[in-house]
Formats: structure tokens, sequence, C-alpha cells
């Protein structure tokens, strides 16, 4: 039997539908049940039904978007930081495996390969960075699960959001047998306020950068197979490998759904910064080599991102 | 045999002088002996030696001042809540009872008894204050353990610093054995720039408020005693009963050790924290009627300050 927590939520719900996909049992476990958030409630409910392997799916993302997360600063340490360390505790004293949501957000821009050796470009906003991504796209690498967080508390400036994630991975890290999945902005073919290509059709006005992405179902799909698979444990980055632009995800979306209206996009970083958005934005590449390399196998951005759209079901 | 946690630090330092002093077995460990920061580590250690209790008194309290925990947010969130967290389920876990060294620093202000009633007063600098404490003292109360901290990340503005410290608490409440010691502003007669008093003289201006302290010794006797005791487990405030203002402090100490310089004071709120400070400081009147409920003693504030003054040991 499984355990998993924050099935409700975004991606909760849809490891719940993979799990029932494959036909694992599985105990969706709610707050209002068993208080987990508490050590001693949580290690006593392993204690009595020992599930194989425990998921986190819970953390606190801020709604309508990671600027919420400054105003509520407990919520956002208490869900992403304080919690994934009770769980940690909990499973490492009870000797059960799990997993952890985590997010690629604590990273901000890309390494770039040039003159022979790579080296790290921490704004992916830059109009260098947009003519490299016209020019030389081969030459952009993603970040790999040995590079420090680079948007952290750590190594400022970040968003409030983003320095409890990485702290989630300090506290949890280096005890008992673990995952940390790395999602990066999800989204998939259903209509949600949640999905990144919901959100891209509903902003006033588009701001134009460079991202790896997660499709919803493959993000969850690839996390259960390294357990399944019994990938050693550890951090894997898990996004479909490659990365897109803002403005190529609009111009695939306009191309396939043909949208009734016309896409505008700030002019400027300071533009959107001033008018738009409170606390800085992740904006990153991330490298999906150590986990293709266990075997587990994932879709490459682009077939994702045109079948999402091919099959868009509008809510 | 009691386990002490950051036994070198000032507070913890005092700890391990009061247990010499009355003669108990304890065994100040180092992160370098065990890291005590990692939950499996610490609840091997306490399976293996099986302490009959725990003092926490390691924190990240930020040198030369709070200002510090604002450029250190990760150091800040690991010491002061993650850690407590992490002794808590340790104990929990191993069934130790335990007690933690927190601060009254989730605090500003002071309760304010008017026309029949009790109010809170968030600032206590300003001047309207200042002739309370000059016109009737008698009306001014000290924030008891049932109020919430109203400076805290819950309850914003705050130091990044207190709202840890906040968080920690909430971290370890409900759960275990344990004992919550709230200090504020330490104190005593040993010249240490941790101690208020050495502050105060060194300064190069002083900024007048209102305060609850604690003389060091005062502090780590009355805490074990509640130990001791066996007080109900809970959250104490651990201060001298009691109030001082800032020039109170300053006039008592030019009268006993007469130093050589004149003491200047900023000229407004506005000009401290345009001068001298970043993040907003804690000043807070704390009431100690529950810990003196329990049988615990402790001096009053004012005989605490002039015993310290006249036993001076310049360092």
């Amino acid at each position: 039997m499984i355990l998993l927590l924050g099935a409700t939520g975004y991606i909760g719900e849809a490891f719940a539908k993979e799990l029932q996909r494959r036909k694992k049992e599985f105990i969706p476990l709610s707050r209002a049940q068993v208080d987990y958030t508490r050590f001693d409630l949580l290690l006593d409910f392993l204690k009595a039904k020992s599930p194989a392997f425990v998921i986190n799916a819970a953390g606190y993302t801020g709604k309508p978007n990671v600027d919420a997360c400054e105003l509520d600063k407990a919520g956002t340490l208490l869900g992403n930081a304080l919690l994934p360390q009770t769980i940690a505790h909990a499973c490492a004293a009870a000797g059960i495996p799990w997993g952890h949501v985590s997010s690629g957000c604590i990273y901000s821009g890309a390494k770039i390969f040039e003159n022979g050796s790579v080296r790290t470009e921490k704004d992916m906003s830059q109009p260098a960075m947009r003519a490299l991504v016209a020019q030389a796209p081969q030459n952009i690498r993603g970040f790999t699960e040995t590079d420090t967080p680079n948007f952290s508390f750590r190594d400022q400036p970040c968003s409030f959001y983003s320095g409890t994630k990485a702290l989630g991975e300090e506290a949890m890290s280096g005890m008992g047998q673990s995952y940390i999945w790395r999602l990066r902005i999800p989204f998939d073919e259903f209509d949600n306020k949640r999905n990144y290509l919901s959100k891209v059709q509903r902003y006033a006005k588009v701001y134009d950068n460079v991202n790896s992405i997660s499709h919803r179902a493959d993000y969850v799909k690839a996390c259960l197979d390294t357990w399944e698979q019994r990938a050693p444990f550890g951090i894997y980055n898990v996004t479909n490998p490659g990365f897109v632009t803002t403005r190529h995800v609009v111009e695939t979306l306009a191309k396939v759904l043909q949208p009734k209206h016309e896409f505008e996009y700030w002019s400027s970083d300071a533009e959107f910064y001033k008018v738009a958005a409170k606390t800085p934005r992740s904006n990153c590449v991330m490298d999906v080599s150590k986990l293709l390399a266990t075997g587990v196998k994932i879709r490459g951005v682009e077939e994702a991102l045109e079948d999402s759209l091919k099959n868009w079901k509008p809510e």
C-alpha cells in the first residue's frame, strides 16, 4: 500500500489518477483524517498501516501565484520546509521509503556552452540570452542535480517560495531512503487555473522567457517509475527533456487552438516586475540526464506540448 | 544525565555552569561530536545514552546583532525553526522530556490597563508611551503565554530572526513533553559583547525604549527549576519580573560604574532606523506570573540590574 499526502492538490490528484490506472492500492490521507504535519501522529499512522512507500504531494504554492507566498511566510515555511522535514523524520523512524514533490524553481537561468567550457547565466531574460536561444539553442544546457541551487536563501535574490523549497530539500537530505522529484511549471491538456497553458491564455500580457516544463501526467509517471524500477534514492530533475520559450508556447498555442485574441508581451523585464509581479520569478533550464540514465522514460517537451494542445479540453 | 546542546553559546555556557554548581551530570554535546541537527543521528544518540532531560541552548542569533539574520536567512531558519523541530521529533520518538531556549522577541509593545480594560500597544517607542512609563508605570502589563505573538511572520512587520523564533515554537508545540523558556535581552555582571549592559556602554548612541530583561544566571536557574520542580510542560516567560527603560539602565549604570563618557540618545525612532538598524527591533514587556505561580523564584529586575552593576567584572 502507498500513502499519498496532498492527494487533492494539482499534482496530488495526478498521482492519485496514475496510481488508480496502475491498480496500485493507496490511501489518499487528508489532514482532516490525520494531521500529518504532526510528527507523532504521522509516525503512529505509519507504524499502524506500514505503507510500502509514501508520496508527499502536499506543499504551499501560493494562489494565484508565488507573490502570495511573500504575504504568508509562516504558511509557506510550514508547508515547504517544516513539513518535508517532518515526513523525512517520521519515514526514517519507521524505516519507510518516500518521495517528495520538489521544484526546479530553486534555480535561475541556464548553463551555456561557450568557447569549450560551460558557464552559468543566471538571468535568462536578457535580450542577449533570447538571441542565444534563437541562434544557438544547442549551446544551452540545463542545471543538473549536482549544481547547487542558485535561487534560494543561500543565493539571493530569490522568491520566498523558492527559498523555502530549497530549504525543504536541505531538511530532508542525507537521511533515510527518499526521492526528491523536481517539477517545473506543470501543464497538460486539461484547462485549469494551475495549468501553464491555461495561464498563458489568460495573462493580460505574456512574459517572454526560457524554461523547462513538466507535463503533469508525464511527471507523476516518471516519479512513480523511479520507485517501481528501484532507481537509486536521491534528487531527480523531472521535466520533459528540452526547454521552451514562452513565445514559442504562445505561437504553438495560437496555431493549434486559434484563440480569438491577439497575444501581447511585456515590453521589458522592468515593466513586468513593475506592473505584474512583486517577487522575482525563477526561469530556468533543467537537465534530465540523470533521470533518463536510470531507464525511466519521459517524452520530449515539444511532443508533450503539441499533444496537450491538440487534445485541449476547455474547462 | 542531562544532554546539553549549544553548551558553548552565551546561554549554553550559563546552563553548563549552573549544572556544575548543582552537581548534575551532563553531556555538553557539540556538533563536531554528533551532528544533532540530523534527526537520525540525534535519535540514535538519545536511544544509546537515555538522558533524563535534554536542554536546547543552540540557535542562530546573528552577530553582532539581529540585522545579520536578514543576510543569512537559511542559517537563521535552520537554527531557530528546523533545529527545534528536529529535537522535538527525536525527543518525542525517544520519549524524553526537554526544554528549549526561546525568546520573548516574538512580541512587540506591552499591554496597557486603561479605563477598566486592557489593550495592546504594539509600539513602545512612541513619546506617548514613554510618558505613560514615567507617569503611570503601574498600568503597564506584560504579554502572557496565552497571548499570540504579535511580532512574527504571522503578524508583520517583524525581523527575520523573530519570525523564525516564533515558527520554532509552533514547530515543537503540542507534541511530547517540552518546556519553552522565553528569554529577553540577557545581561549579568560579566562584561561580554552579548551582555546587554556591555552593549549599552559601547553603543555610539542609545536607543531609548522599554523592555523586560533576563539576568543570565537567574534565567538558567529558573529554567532548570521548572524541570526539577516538575512544573507542567508548556511555555514560560522567564524574565526578571518588571521592566526597564533604556534610560533608566543608563542612569543606573552611570551612577554605579561612573564611566568617563557621556551617553547620547538617538533623537527619534526614525533616526535610529535610518542610521543604526536595518530590521525592526522587538521591544516588549513580559508577564512572569505563570512562572512564579509554579513556585519557581526569580529576582525582580531592579535588584538583578543593580546587583550586576555593583559586581561588574570588566572583560
